[in-house]
């Protein structure tokens, strides 16, 4: 930990004393940047995710172009799946597809346990070349999607609006869903776990898909193995945050899964919020990513309004409340960088003096 | 009023006694009726509403096969724009397209002032025909965008994931977006007023995406539109529905606006939100649309949810949590009214047993 020469966003992830909020932004290893572009061009999705050297190089070009306090391992939530056995392709118009999606018991089958120092080697690889390129910059986070997230996307095949074949499976086939929902936490606490070895500093879980059920639904499918997951990670002192978009009605059960970070989309209010589950956890979030379409005037205006929600005091981690959009300019993304760095000081009112970074 | 062989629905908007729960559901004039894919066969979807015979003929079909308590007149809420001047097609796989969006002050100057008399007289004459023919057996409701929800379509021309165009309006030319918000909030006005002097017994105001913005972006952009609509609206004592879909946040503001009812998706807990807002407001929804994918036991016990979460007394009308799957099985539609209209009887105490409905 020592080694970091920029450790403000773990501080803020266990709430300790930090001179400014930190930021990182959701999704900033991404197209918005010419830089990723350019590597995209020689590479397909896959094939980047699966080269550590590319991975890796993604992964820091945010850190040097845009200025964010923490990296995020580029790669997929979906490596998982594809780790059991499933096929997956990335098409560039589709999105993400699995061609022989799982719908039944004999689909299911098939899926095989994870053995991430074998079948996940080359995202370990990756963070272990990220963490030496990154030098001790800003700390690495590695990711997962959470069960219920992977399973949606395993069930369905491919991106879907009404979730069709995965209410089904969980309205009418519950025994199914909880067996692959249970072999997939297993999954996921392994990978997290070995991602940690491999030198993350911290772990975020992607519950995309957690807001399309109902409150009793989202106990039972997805907060449950949430839960299961963090309970399960072997680590010491690495932060887990949890993103779970759209969750506005269980902020009090997400914040006592174990996780040390709730990550908020834009809906929520910070400040109410962090009067609900404050004490507990630390808040990341929740700008809306459409704001970067606007001019760095009105940037800094939204800036300071989820500053000021939060508050004074550590505690906060400013982020996008959804990945960074691909067509937006990444200067503003560099000017919103700035403008945190800027006017979060004044939130944090003796230390930013006294430590003066 | 008096004429109403069932006025349930309009008892329970003003939390009137009942002896049980009224229900109609969202979108149930609709593609998984085969009746209504009968009529479709006939006439695509913009004849379809601009006929009056053929709007009225698939308002009534729930009420006779599906058994609902109150009709809504089948429409679209994108005749308001098109009245408006809007070239406006409906493309069986995009969905609705406006060829021709409004991004900037020239393309805005063309839109018109309604005068629903004569810009939406098929509408008026929908309405009148339906009335007659429903004869007095259930309410018939009419309803309308939002104005943030309709210059969401203006603005995006076509479906759309991020709605880039509309909150690139919003942050870099909010003057803009606001004097087209108030040209619609006035036309949505006319026309709801319309819709009542034609014979409709109660509105709704889809604000369908709300839920996309942030809580103070919907208060200047929506809510403040949706009041301005609602304080307009020329109504004896006809009740106002809004259904603001994903806005968690803003329900007490909601209720604030002069609405009788709430429309709640089914990410809400009906109980939580009749504790803050139930005293002045009824409350209509909210059980996830998938759940009709199910087998009717599950159809049971997600009911009994939804209606034991309201609990007892009046102020609820039973409705899915958004508008119901065109794949959906009718007889499962057919089934859940039913056993909501056996199971919501003991929430209504003495009034069951003596109106004994």
């Amino acid at each position: 930990m020592s080694k970091l020469k920029n450790d403000l966003f773990l501080r803020a992830c266990r709430k300790e004393p930090i001179e400014r909020t930190p930021i990182w932004i959701m999704r900033q290893a991404g197209r918005y940047l010419q830089e990723y572009k350019k590597v995209r061009e020689k590479a397909d999705f896959i094939t980047m995710c699966q080269t550590p050297e590319l991975a890796a190089e993604v992964t820091i070009q945010p850190v040097d172009i845009i200025g964010v306090d923490a990296a995020i391992i580029f790669s997929d939530i979906l490596v998982v799946p594809q780790a059991m056995g499933m096929e997956f392709q990335m098409i560039e118009s589709k999105g993400p597809v699995f061609p022989q999606p799982i719908r039944n018991e004999d689909d299911a089958r098939n899926l095989k346990d994870v053995d991430p120092e074998k079948n996940l080697r080359y995202v370990l690889d990756a963070v272990s070349l990220a963490k030496k390129e990154l030098d001790g910059r800003v700390p690495l986070i590695g990711f997962a999607g959470s069960p219920w997230t992977l399973l949606t996307y395993m069930v369905e095949g491919r991106g879907s609006k009404n979730f069709t074949y995965v209410k089904k499976m969980i309205y009418n086939n519950p025994k199914l869903a909880h067996s692959i929902l249970d072999k997939l936490a297993t999954a996921v606490a392994k990978y997290l776990s070995a991602k940690i070895d491999a030198g993350v500093n911290a772990v975020q879980i992607f519950d995309t898909w957690g807001g399309i059920l109902s409150p009793s639904d989202f106990e039972e499918f997805s907060l449950r193995y949430i839960s299961q997951v963090i309970s399960e990670i072997k680590r010491k002192e690495e932060p887990v945050i949890v993103f779970s978009k759209g969750v506005h009605h269980s902020l009090d059960k997400l914040s006592s899964t174990g996780a040390d970070v709730i990550g908020l989309d834009w809906t929520m209010n910070l400040d109410e919020v962090r009067k609900k589950i404050g004490r507990k956890v630390a808040l990341q979030g929740n700008l809306d990513p459409t704001v970067l379409y606007a001019g760095e005037n009105k940037i800094r205006e939204e800036a300071k309004k989820v500053l000021d929600s939060y508050g004074e005091g550590s505690g906060h981690i400013f982020n996008l409340g959804h990945g960074i959009l691909p067509d937006v300019d990444p200067e503003m993304a560099k000017a919103l960088v700035q403008i945190v760095k800027e006017e979060s000081r004044v939130f944090h009112g003796k230390n930013a003096e006294i430590l003066g970074q």
